[in-house]
């Protein structure tokens, strides 16, 4: 089973161009569509989504994302293998969030031409090399064969978290529909404490953690780990965001006492 | 076969969630997407597409719909069976339209939690309560062993129409591209004349049957059952919205002499 | 395998119906979109986006494209076999630059009414004929069994290419995002010299052959085959549809000395 997530709009021929070269190589894979509308270039989105799905997919899905500002240039091709599923992609971060949240067991460098259609253009290695990957890795390919072991991917802040003098800083991934402040701090990075420190731009405030919004007073803060994985701090029956000025790319500051 | 219906959009993670689950619990499930675009919240529309494309697909398709406002209060998840085929999701009479028109048989509350996702969320029963149980029933789960059976579901105007004097009070459904209006009041209900005074906000009119538009004159109204089987006011080369000054929720009365 | 190209968009029952009636036929078919957000009634752009992915998809691929704004009036419903695989849609030329790009082998006109709907409406030969058509043809019925073997097909400017005193006279089919003016004249069509003289509205220029962006100079223009199959005008970090005034529906004519 293969997912998509891409920057590719639904009127252009580039998603249909990489499904049929998937199912060219392998006309048995099952192909699901995550988002194709994935804003242009946004790579904190792009990871965040892929992040939010991956973990209802089947165990061995492969995850197919581009978003890829820099194709053509030096930014390789890789192949992730977790302890759930593969991901294929550019070494952008976009595959990072997901990927870590999972467990990275091997990273490779795609790089076999074998596996890749026999011309590779400049401006679309979504179609000429990461969907040939991934129907010949649905196909039974082993990852080793793509190419050599590596053993770093580059991590963009949203795909890291820092510690420091006991405290965790990450930054805001998302802001929902809601106004729900969804963190790239994931539930192992925390600590076990029931009440966490929360520092954003210009706010320090304790939060509690809760399981579910109503375990706040209306419209008082609490912390939890929603259905993606990570850390959000949200308002009982209100709009955090508005409420801490948060947007996308806020550092946010997590220590306890 | 599942087919999807929401309003969750094309951005946001969601609907992927949803199939995810779908293919963890069974691996085989074939997905078709019906629309995701259903304006938020408008569980008429979403009533209507549901309705428009139900008797298209194969027996025993399960249609899961999920425009779903009052997520987290009382009301009830639901499973309908259907002379024709299964529909799942909130009983607020987003499925009545189309399982009305197959003929309901068996009615069921969703409750039993084996066939849920071990953590229910109070915002997201699309994906923790009615995408396991459309999963679970394509596997072969008999719809008896998801909940009791019961009697009644919530049925709101758009679904259901009014006998009054030998009149039919129905409403107007939705207004296609044409400016045909298109009413819930379905084939069987209908008087069986081949001439019905039709009684719209402000206009009474006489109106012929016909099977196709060009049955009236140019500019002329005609009757007639469309393709999603239900009672249609349309203009011969023209906007019958438009001329008769009809909007979606429009109570319209159907009677002959 | 079957592909659907549309304008349909993305809100409405339609497509969604259309899928019901070939897994209705056929409960085995795979069904790929391609786009349904072609603009409303622009052939010329759906027989583009057609002709751009059909041969990444497997040999025997069914392809069917419904931009049809003349349904119900005399045009043709059409199946063409070519050597790689078949197209289903209106006699309008949505269907031929792809077609002819592949080689046509076989033409025929859809008359067998065993393979439409019952009741075909005069509105939507999407669901009613092309559908029904495509879902039998992917079952195993033989092309000849849908009608009468006829030898032409509507073919407006836009697919159809010109020879005058040793020039090619086409036209621009398509602007993409960067600006590159893609052309509907295919390689087979081409001289094969290095050098083409390409005539735009008020443009007259000798422009070399390459094979990526990168061959010419910065903001010099380029002519090359793009993965689409057409002749393309490029230019390298530039804009070529801005820099030589260019439009969907220009004519433009090439010749070498």
């Amino acid at each position: 089973m293969i997912t998509l997530t891409s920057d590719f709009g639904l009127k252009d021929p580039y998603v249909a161009e990489m499904k049929g070269v998937i199912l060219t190589i392998n006309p048995q894979a099952t192909i699901i569509d995550v988002t194709h509308c994935v804003e242009k270039f946004d790579i904190r989105v792009g990871a965040f989504v892929l992040a939010s799905v991956a973990s209802y997919f089947p165990k061995d899905t492969i995850h197919l994302a581009v978003i890829d500002p820099d194709v053509g240039t030096e930014r390789r091709p890789i192949l992730i293998q977790t302890k759930r599923s593969f991901f294929v992609g550019p070494d952008n971060g976009v595959l990072m969030l997901a990927a870590q949240n999972q467990g990275i067991e091997h990273l490779y460098e795609i790089s076999n031409l074998k596996f890749m259609l026999p011309k590779v253009s400049n401006t679309f290695h979504g179609r000429d090399v990461f969907a040939p990957a991934a129907a010949h890795l649905d196909k039974g390919i082993k990852p080793s064969e793509f190419g050599t072991e590596i053993t770093e991917a580059a991590t963009p802040k949203f795909a890291s978290v820092e510690r420091r003098n006991g405290s965790l800083i990450g930054e805001v991934c998302y802001i929902d529909d809601f106004g729900n402040i969804i963190t790239n701090i994931s539930q192992k990075d925390l600590p076990k404490n029931r009440v966490v420190n929360v520092k954003l731009p210009g706010v320090l405030q304790n939060i509690s953690f809760g399981k579910t919004y109503a375990q706040a007073k209306p419209h008082e803060p609490l912390a939890l780990i929603g259905s993606h994985g990570f850390l959000e701090i949200a308002l009982n029956q209100g709009n955090a965001a508005e409420k801490f000025h948060a947007k996308a790319g806020d550092k946010i500051e997590v220590s306890h006492d």
